[in-house]
């Protein structure tokens, strides 16, 4: 690829901006490997799959959008196109799915080069691999203003796993499968602290904004667990206040009880919110995009759950319980309990 | 609904932005019927379906930008999610299958009302239950600027169709199942000649631009014959010429010749070409988003396609041939043979 020098002098690609939009899919899409069975390929009008017999197919879609979900300077375009399919990932984990296909739609500013979208590519192109995802079709337009990537993920899962959001019942446990509040404060560094974002302490946090990993893993333990027993679940992209509530309301007649105390927040995170005067726990429950899994189970159930995930050396929390209610979640902090807003991201909130 | 005046004097809805991305999900979502067999509906991370014993699961996507794809002054919203939702369905129409399901990711400025938006759903949802098609998910982000409409649509077929791009050769008869150029020429009424608009002679080409109609039972049937007969398809969202150098090119070493006077032309094209002073076939070749089907058959077949079409009262229409070649296009006008461009609608093409 030849280089040039802009007015600044700085070295960049000859073809910086993108002129054909089939030369650009058929270019990006090359380099991913064909998994799973399909019968027409990416390529025609549309891609035919062969679905596992017996299997429900799930079905999820997710956007990221420049300047909202995430912005030059606080990800590589590596790592946006990462999350933009962790975040799919994510919610097929929340079903007890296997994640399969995916299809990608973006809309190009002309201020991302070539060689940025391929970059974009690579960092899907890393996780599809990890997982064994095919990649099944792409459209791409132009868009003066900014970068939308929008990934509709596939997935299958056995047709009796049940992992509602509205199967909580009183008394069910509430339990999450990691730490919270590390990617919100991951974020809250490169915005409000870039100057400590070489710190080898907070790499946790970054990597947790910046790379966060999907629990299928667990959410396919969960899954075959949901044969035996009534679980309720969700993942955390909105924060734990968000998606318990979320649990709550569409649960029959229940609040959720969450223990503050019980709430895992990893040692870094707790440090970073020290130096900068925040309280932990407000990254731990509005913070968003953990990607952990939360849920309910009977608790007469939970020991053969923590027995299950420790035996996978997975992590499992039990953090707060169901009772009767109205939907509501609320928070015991020592002899106080008071209720938690439905706060979570919410891309139209005008805050 | 309450009603306010803005500063001009006109009436504005009070809620005239959306303030809530749960909300304004459960709002657009609720009017829409369940079809298909839903093990999961949209509501939880994921939706979940059972696909039918043995049918390969068609997946495709495809995006509408405002001001690119489609833009205030040529479309109202219902037309808007009309469009968006019968551009995937003619993909799915493109490889012989009957469209089943559906996810929306939209990202919405604040020009965009609520009411507005409701019109955009209301479209997709008059074609939505004219095919029985379930919507299984949805995403909404905002964004600053234009509005953007990303369709995945989900479709199924019998696993022995095939109806590859790749599938022409040398010999075969080239067809197309309708008319061409009216989407073209109804976007150049609005845009150049909007004094034109109320013309009822011209109705059929705002309706061919605004309202598509994809045409899947055509798709239905050449699937059919597909079990028997060697044949090629392709849907035209992108113009004659662009569609049949797709076929050219993915298809082994061979050309395709187009006749002039055998492409179908509607009077209602002719006579508006005629008096705004252009080329009618500059629109038929040249213009997108006909959303008819073209393909190619081998000619021993011809007489049987054009029976079965003939038996359901479509149209069929016989305009060219496949000859051994390079990929290239070109088009017979009497005495002379011209090569076509793969023009087409390319949205990074700086014209």
């Amino acid at each position: 690829m030849s280089t040039d020098k802009d007015e600044k002098g700085h070295t960049k690609e000859k073809d910086e901006h993108i002129q054909d939009e089939f030369t650009f899919i058929a270019d990006m899409s090359a380099p991913f490997q064909t998994y799973g069975d399909v019968l027409v390929p990416l390529g025609d009008d549309a891609a035919v799959y062969r679905p596992t017999n017996g299997k429900g197919q799930i079905v999820c879609v997710d956007t990221m959008v420049e300047d909202i979900h995430f912005a030059r300077h606080t990800m590589s375009p590596q790592q946006i196109g990462h999350k933009a399919l962790a975040a799919n990932i994510s919610d097929i984990a929340a079903m007890g799915g296997i994640p399969t296909y995916f299809v990608i739609a973006v809309t190009v500013p002309q201020t991302w080069t070539m060689e940025e979208m391929r970059d974009i590519y690579r960092g899907m192109r890393t996780l599809a691999d990890e997982y064994r995802i095919g990649l099944l079709g792409g459209d791409t337009t132009s868009n003066p203003h900014q970068l939308v990537i929008s990934i509709t993920a596939i997935g299958e899962v056995e047709e009796d796993v049940s992992l509602l959001r509205s199967n909580a019942r009183p008394g069910d446990l509430v339990f999450l499968t990691g730490s919270v509040g590390n990617s919100a404060a991951g974020l809250d560094l490169l915005l409000r602290h870039p100057e400590k974002k070489d710190h080898a302490s907070y790499l946790g946090l970054l990597q947790a904004h910046q790379q966060p990993q999907p629990h299928v893993e667990q959410g396919r333990l969960l899954a075959q667990l949901s044969q035996e027993v009534r679980l309720s679940l969700n993942d955390v992209s909105d924060g734990i206040a968000s998606e318990t509530h979320e649990i709550a309301q569409q649960s029959a007649q229940v609040d959720i009880v969450l223990n503050k105390q019980d709430m895992p927040l990893d040692s870094e995170l707790i440090t970073y919110a020290q130096e900068v005067g925040k309280d932990p726990y407000d990254f731990a429950l509005n913070g968003g995009e953990d990607f952990v899994l939360v849920g309910t189970v009977p608790p007469s159930a939970w020991s053969t759950l923590e027995a299950q995930f420790r035996a996978h050396d997975l992590s499992i929390f039990s953090i707060g319980h169901v009772q009767e209610g109205q939907g509501d979640v609320w928070l015991i902090d020592g002899q106080h309990k008071r209720k938690l807003n439905k706060s979570g991201y919410n891309h139209f909130s005008t805050e």
